[in-house]
């Protein structure tokens, strides 16, 4: 059981999905103006400032909230806790995720203040291709097995390590460039600028993370059975200390 | 003795090698057409991206069948094992091999359709030269060295760092890009982009994989003459987890 | 009780700091030359060569002095180390700033030198926009939450790579490019080259470190209250060494 | 004492000192081929691929000879063992320097061979301006301090990634993209391309690096004052393997 008291840990989740948009939207503002002429080195730029600054996230408030940062991992958590009396309580699940897009819309509008943009403009580049709900669900399922896994396994220290390789490399491996993240898409619908997406589009990117997730947990009943005896240690506390 | 069944091993199996390729054929799909100008910034991005998700995917599926996603590996496991009474068996062998090569042809279909291509697309990359063959020999013969060397000095644990950060710097040192793992070089025949092999191509390429595999052989008999007793440790679990 | 003795500490403070900026500079005088037509790619050189090779000058001195090479991390350690009786004493922190600012001057001496410009040149790069302001407080207050968590959870062997990984993000994700030091940031007032920045926007970048460590230490006091018994550990010692 | 056979610790230092210089020439030709418009892309390959694979090389051998790779690394091991009868031996260091030296010069030409280069080309790039000397002096110097600070301290096992991310950082920040080592120096000027050096470069470099070498003993002297002591642990042994 997490003896840290609830209110610290939202706060926790709401700074740490806020800063983690910071990072995304604020190196892709970056990005797109200091190399405008690649939009493949965009990528790249914003996928090693994003890799970095993800790992750096979760190393440094994991140990406060678990660092999930994302609904589909909380809820995830949740579902497979219910089962073994493990991971967050529905109540705590419905603290989370509010904490969590909150902080992602105003992680949004801090990255906007710092480029000297308005505080808000909503995003205008469409993402609504069917292969690239593809991507989502690819994108999500994979870091929910990750996750699953490395909690499984006694290895929740090397998560943050791991989770910022993951998203660093599926920026590039998934027709996407994999949000997998609904709270962060949210936020990102808050910035027209290189890493945004249309209000329009967010529906469909939702859903197929949903879909994503539940594909996660379909693979870890296969691949780590006992994954729910672990949703407490790796949802609760996914804060590279080692054991 | 590793006690997970073997059908869930197989499935790990499959799924690894077919995210690899997914890596692999994704990352090079979105380079080349991100960065049409540049084919050096292409394959920087296709080794970032492919560096990365290769130690992830190490540490996703390590513990369930020891990640090898690679013939090759799996092949020098039984033949270093066969002496000692460890790695894997010819009945194991048997089984891993065809789930390598039947993820990988899957894999390059789920990157194809992830970015709207065709399902499959023959590949006209011709990768036949000869000094592509040296490069393809010391690629595996590196490969193969640094596995057994890890897992010969208790070192398992930093394989998927090790492996991914290997092949990385290989995509670059070596003149072949480091295909280094039959069951991918297959795989990458059935997409006509950035990162394909003309079918053509594929036996020049098997064969030096092979013969690189026997070298690494060789020199591990050399620098690391108890190699043997330490491929079961090796290959059934180089997992990331520290013993 | 850090019982290395205070002349070797501050030795190794000024050593570090001093390259520190060496590497900062010189790899922007590296960049901008070799990468002319591109200042992203230039930004990411500079980036990858300080993220490495900050990580690198944390493991190399943190055992001798803890390698803060920081007036605000010093300033931070002392004040939060007042309330327990840990962390820097006030007579050290006044040997370890003027170490801190010494040894950065002198390592942008040293860069120009190895480039073969003038051993001074003021810079002309002006840095005073109030969003670039707004930047350096967050990437200052990211930096004190990230030091003092570590500590504060037992991980300061996590140190060395999650500093390096930090500001190698943060020189992308803020509009300042993350200076969030007040020693280097006058260091490099004495190099008119990339990563260079005039004496007159100092004091603007100065005042906003000092204000974004008090944002740090806010968010400390909501998020590991008992940061101020870790001050001695993480500030002293924070080495990369295993406890 | 190292229980390992010399003969086998020299063919280490062989092997691992040429493919050490297959990574930097292979990579540079890769990158100069791949990337023809940007001289500071071509290094950021260069580096990319060198970090990773010295580092992997280090893993890979470190446990068999200690993965010197350099003879002033062996020289300066010879050097602070003497005074504690730690460190190689004079007899030990007759045989590593030769062996790295003519790996490194096999390592040419297998990069030049894989490449469809002519086995040997005297490089004609002439590196021997006066800032370029001090460049290899501060980055030997780094290289040094480095490694026994590690040693020193009980942090052998951090060697691999650490001194293959200070030679991709010093790859930037040095104005002679810090060659480091007196063998792959004398190995890169067997190859007429990117990474190469011409002959009549070679003393002066060799030079500085020497003049390093001993400029990082002495400030050894200043910070870790009981190296000497470690020269055994260090040197034969730094494997990457935790103590």
């Amino acid at each position: 059981m997490n003896t840290i008291p609830l209110w610290r840990r939202i706060v926790a989740e709401g700074i740490g999905t806020g800063l983690l948009v910071t990072v995304v939207i604020g190196s892709g503002i970056a990005a797109s103006r200091l190399s405008p002429n690649d939009v493949g080195l965009q990528l790249l730029e914003n996928a090693f400032a994003t890799a970095l600054g993800l790992a750096v996230l979760i190393l440094m408030l994991g140990p406060v909230s678990g660092a999930h940062f994302n609904p589909v991992v909380s809820g995830v958590d949740w579902w497979l806790g219910r089962k073994t009396g493990n991971g967050l309580t529905s109540r705590e699940l419905g603290a989370y995720v509010p904490a969590q897009v909150s902080g992602a819309v105003l992680g949004a509008v801090l990255a906007n203040l710092m480029y000297g943009e308005a505080a808000v403009s909503w995003s205008t580049t469409e993402r609504g291709a069917g292969h690239q709900w593809l991507g989502e669900v690819v994108a999500t399922a994979g870091l929910i097995v990750l996750i699953f896994a490395l909690a499984s396994s006694g290895r929740a220290a090397m998560a943050p390590a791991a989770v910022g390789a993951y998203i660093g490399s599926a920026y590039w491996f998934t027709s996407s460039t994999s949000f997998a993240n609904p709270a962060v898409t949210i936020g990102r619908a808050f910035s027209d600028t290189f890493a945004g997406i249309a209000p329009a589009s967010l529906p469909g990117f939702v859903l197929a993370q949903v879909a994503g997730a539940a594909v996660g947990v379909a693979l870890l009943a296969v691949l780590y059975p006992a994954a729910g005896q672990a949703a407490d240690d790796v949802v609760k506390r996914a804060t590279g200390v080692s054991k």
